[in-house]
């Protein structure tokens, strides 16, 4: 029987994205998004956020895809939103478009974050402004000894505050090292970011993306359905008492104890075969 | 005058443990418990989920006791619920059973955080699972360097928001490295867990128990009324807004500086004398 | 024209301080604050408490000063509540005056937090007790290699909930070592502090003050209202919800971008000038 819930395509298999490549592994399972304007260093623009978030809304229903990878062409990952398309014409708008445009900004970190799919980013070359905060809305980072990530607001006469990297970024690397980074805008090197808990590893640069998707396949392979309990339980804890956390997990648990997932995959550990998990 | 409120023995004091060992110093300040199924690596049951939680529910009041030790037998702490004595029997269960489960697993950490002792974790060899959760939960947790720590939760298809982990780990850890660990369940190694903040030292398994005894001996002979304190604070604070946990602490601490401890502290100190902690 | 509200000069202008040095760059815009009673390596007192609360309070208003250092006189930052001005008073006051003290000492954690200027920390020696909070609460720290840094509150029988530490520090270190700081009273070395994110950067003794001056100097001729907006949000978010921190950033940044700030940033960008930021 077909769950119309479940089995749904994905709205985005085989339409063709405009700001960035979108491309899937041979079963759908594993999806990279490549932000692919490299003359520019992949800048971000007003279509290129829309764009974006809705391929994360829409992913929310599309238990097709499993894992996401998010990359940049050529060597640089993202460098932000740009200056000319997107600085310039913000110089000038009243307070209700102002708005509208920093909401549609935090929709696209609300969107990855809501999204049921652990996100991996493969970071090399520059990673600033929206583009760092993209990796940091990640649930994975890898990066080259190359990368150089810079919450660089401040550089436009800007507060930190942008997208939720006030909050979110404290969480990662602590909030003395936040802080720095978002008073000053500075690079954060690889070397440091690996240190500080924002990268979990590095690659050399012939080996990120497919370390990223190696990485996203295993989870895609792997029990996906609790992938995403672990995901929504991660944000949905973010501020609860410890006492309300555990309760929340009791229940959370109790969830991916009723699938099947959980009885196949004891079967296969008793049976010392390979689990197939099949979300339900 | 004895008040019955404090000087009430606690009632494990003299009770054999049936599913662990419960040995305190001959002051009977210091507890050490001992995970004891050394031929399964120290695996948790329903029964000794129970019993622990229930030992932690009893040193709530049991004031006798100022500081708590948890090891395994022989070289490794805890191997986490047994597959077949735990795993196999949750997949048959329905949901209402299933929930008294992860409640009954939630609330042995919700005691542990609840008893006003410190406890000191000291993990050798496997440390999985609900034993990575019980590390996890302590107040610090020192290591043997061949220490193998993994939330390995997700190997059986579930999520990794299990006794709190979703929520506590990345207070611990890092939101980063913590979201790695649960959706992998791959090993810290001591090294890692060192250099992460998850434990606070490492020390050679001939010198892990002692120093961890060490640790909690000079905790137990100090403003152990005090340190109960710090304990709840750094609970209570967990998720508070940062005016609502200055006034917070505010109170605690006049409540500490109310102590007779806190008054014989300060005398000890004039006389370059010892000071004796009562509590009071 | 002349705003009042901003154009106001702070009221310790000119004032000349009791208890600290309070010190102006010749534009006024960076200040620094000396704790200056070397021979008791600048210890606090009842009065220098209050009196600090009172100069953050005024300097909530002082949009003429942009960036405050605090350190200490002669090789010490802070030995914290002296034992004999401070901790023997309160060993013989009622509940009623204790808590009046508890609340001064952590309103001047709040007053920190709650002035728009970044406050940074130049460490070195001693940092003990207030003095080891007072660096805590501020937005940066550097350090010499000899500064020891205690939260020693435990030593005299007290909690370490103390002025906001139970809350804070664990965001800064993570809740594992913060436990054991505050548990233990023991010293942080500065590489361990390093390491840990407490202290951004290390300096040796006879450049700490300087760099800790141009780290200022470089916020305070940056953009200021900004960087207001930036640490107001490290606070407010400290215990929000994911979704609820990115509306709540999404209204600071689009109060930012409403600035001539932001304008003449991008315009100097353009004319690859250097902005200048009026707070405007």
């Amino acid at each position: 029987m077909t769950n119309p819930m479940q089995d749904k395509k994905h709205p985005f298999q085989g339409h063709k994205a405009q700001h960035f490549k979108f491309e899937t592994d041979a079963d759908g399972k594993v999806a990279t998004i490549t932000l692919n304007r490299p003359e520019k260093k992949n800048p971000l623009t007003f279509e290129s956020y829309e764009e974006l978030g809705n391929l994360f809304r829409a992913l929310h229903r599309a238990s097709d895809v499993r894992a996401i990878v998010i990359t940049g062409a050529e060597n640089n990952f993202c460098s932000g939103g740009d200056v000319f398309e997107i600085i310039e014409p913000l110089t000038r708008m009243p307070m209700h478009d102002l708005l509208d445009f920093t909401r549609l900004t935090g929709d696209l970190v609300r969107q990855m974050r809501a999204c049921p799919q652990p996100i991996i980013s493969a970071v090399d070359g520059i990673c600033a402004g929206a583009g760092a905060i993209i990796a940091m809305s990640s649930d994975y980072r890898v990066a080259t000894p190359e990368a150089k990530t810079a919450f660089l607001f401040t550089r436009v006469g800007l507060a930190g505050a942008d997208m939720g990297a006030c909050g979110i970024l404290p969480r990662i690397i602590g909030q003395g090292r936040a802080a720095e980074l978002l008073f000053t805008g500075r690079v954060m090197t690889s070397t440091e970011g690996h240190a500080w808990g924002f990268y979990n590893a590095l690659h050399e640069r012939g080996a990120l993306l497919a370390e990223a998707q190696k990485f996203a396949r295993n989870l895609a392979d792997g029990p996906w359905f609790a992938h995403a309990m672990t995901k929504k339980m991660l944000d949905q804890e973010w501020a609860m008492g410890i006492d309300q956390l555990i309760e929340s997990e009791a229940q959370a648990q109790a969830i991916c104890m009723a699938t099947g997932d959980f009885r196949r995959a004891f079967e296969a550990f008793a049976a010392k075969a390979k689990p197939e998990f099949k979300g339900n």
